[in-house]
């Protein structure tokens, strides 16, 4: 959530025009996060978040918040998108879709332990059950497709043990099918950024702008890639991965294929945040103030895949 | 090779009055094997067998005794087939399709050592690379449909551990798309008692019938299978896989794919042979001689892919 559109007050006040959410007290940018343009606007009646699309298509959000609604009613904690006076989540700011959401209480955590992992486990299963029933469909757009041409772009920039690596995981990527893993929704970007915690208790899971269609294994193994791989001093942290995923499967069933797919997934996971990262650092974008991810932690995610699947694939027995 | 066809004299006679072999001067079935009946055949002329074939259709054989011809061609240590008096490879006894071969010198070892296993990866490096010009195509005989039927066959007749392991194998052999890796003629079924060796010297490679056009890889896997696991103390020896292995890569190059599809290979042969000595076992063929395999050995193939990947990747490093 870096901020690439920079809003005065006035166009503020235009936008919030169209809500019913009391008068402004205080409006400022966040920094995290590196797609959208992020503010947190504080009313008179409650705490939002205002985020303006940079990059997405208009149905793709209608689909993620119309989501965060769905899993909002299931009391998952996930943040309520709030309808403008015409009944809309998706709404228009200086020529680009914008959407206000609830702002929920707590914080993200840099360093989580076994029982923040245990908790995230459990979360990102209960989202996996309730949205079973969530009745629209996305594609993924950072799939095959993305994958092709942004390899493409990013590959002559590369030394040669990186291309190297880089080649074995495109080809790799090919051969494994997960037509045969159970699909669902899935958030795809459940790192420690994206969860808040209220002391104890997991208070929120937020930013479902990657949300599609896909397989839930895959959803595992991205929020395993990020709370399990270095955020300790070891690269992989497996008492924590073990907790997230046995927390997981206590709720919900995980099939004898999706064990099958566990390293193909974290190797799926590893390639997509390596090449997103190593594209934003290459080829970044203009904008007012903007963060951009280190691309190395998922470059150490693909080389422990490559050389420890034993160690990885342990954490299921 | 198990005798499932009694031949007499006056029959082999009558066989053998099609060639020009000279007279017969001594004949015995051999036991070993499991698809086809043989005999040895001794004349004034030299040694031949000569091979029944019990469920082969006529076209596969063709490939493959033509492929002998060729492979023999180009010095490869394959056994010549001999043409009958209409210059056919492939003739008919007792309204079965049968081949008489060269009879090659040496004898088949049980308990490989490093040395043996270098040979052997170096000579199906060389086979690999020679059958590349082979023009005629086969289908596997052994391929996904066989394996869901087979499947299908033996599933209620096994245990629940070994039922649970035949169910992960048979959803896992469906999620590895081995299209990506090279392919050419594979032997398919190189095990200890396929290759002779005559002192140090390995003398020949020996039945060719389940020989088709598949990926080069799952052959070098098939041959690992049986000459790396379980002829010594240990499960695996990874010494002489190790061995088998980089001998095999210094005769042929293996790529990037073919070494992300090693484990697969493994686990596609080591399934191959599991169900198809399983179905032996619980449906055996009436014959003369026959010999029947443990399915054991294969089990624990599958069993130590699934706990020791890294291990077994560990060979291409």
């Amino acid at each position: 959530m870096s901020v690439y559109t920079k809003l005065s007050e006035p166009e503020l006040d235009t936008f919030l025009s169209t809500y019913l959410v009391g008068q402004v007290l205080h409006f400022e940018g966040i920094e995290a996060g590196i797609e959208n343009s992020n503010y947190f606007v504080t009313t008179d009646q409650g705490r939002f978040v205002l985020t303006i699309f940079e990059q997405a298509s208009v149905e793709g959000l209608k689909y993620c918040l119309e989501l965060m609604a769905f899993l909002s009613d299931c009391a998952l904690p996930s943040p309520r998108p709030v309808a403008n006076t015409r009944g809309e989540y998706l709404n228009t700011v200086k020529n680009k879709p914008a959407a206000l959401v609830e702002r929920l209480g707590g914080a993200s955590i840099d360093k989580p332990g076994i029982e923040h992992c245990r908790l995230v486990g459990k979360t990102l299963g209960a989202m996996h059950n309730a949205a079973q029933s969530y009745p629209a469909t996305r594609e993924n757009e950072r799939g095959r497709a993305w994958r092709a041409v942004t390899a493409e772009q990013i590959r002559g920039h590369l030394n040669t043990a990186d291309k190297s690596l880089l080649d074995r995981e495109m080809v790799f990527s090919k051969s494994f099918d997960f037509s045969y893993c159970k699909r669902g929704v899935v958030h795809a970007d459940l790192f420690r950024d994206n969860v808040l915690f209220e002391g104890p208790k997991l208070s929120g899971l937020i930013d479902f702008y990657y949300a599609h269609s896909g397989s839930l294994i895959y959803d595992l193994a991205v929020t395993v890639s990020d709370w399990c791989f270095g955020s300790d001093e070891t690269v992989f942290n497996q008492p924590c991965a073990k907790a997230l995923v046995q927390a997981y499967s206590e709720t919900r069933v995980v099939d004898t294929m999706e064990i099958e797919a566990w390293l193909p997934s974290l190797r799926a996971a590893g390639l997509r945040f390596w090449l997103s990262r190593l594209k934003d650092q290459l080829f970044p974008r203009h904008g007012h103030l903007t963060h951009i991810k280190d691309p190395a932690p998922f470059k150490t995610v693909l080389q422990h895949c490559q050389l420890h699947s034993d160690q990885l694939q342990s954490v299921w027995s």
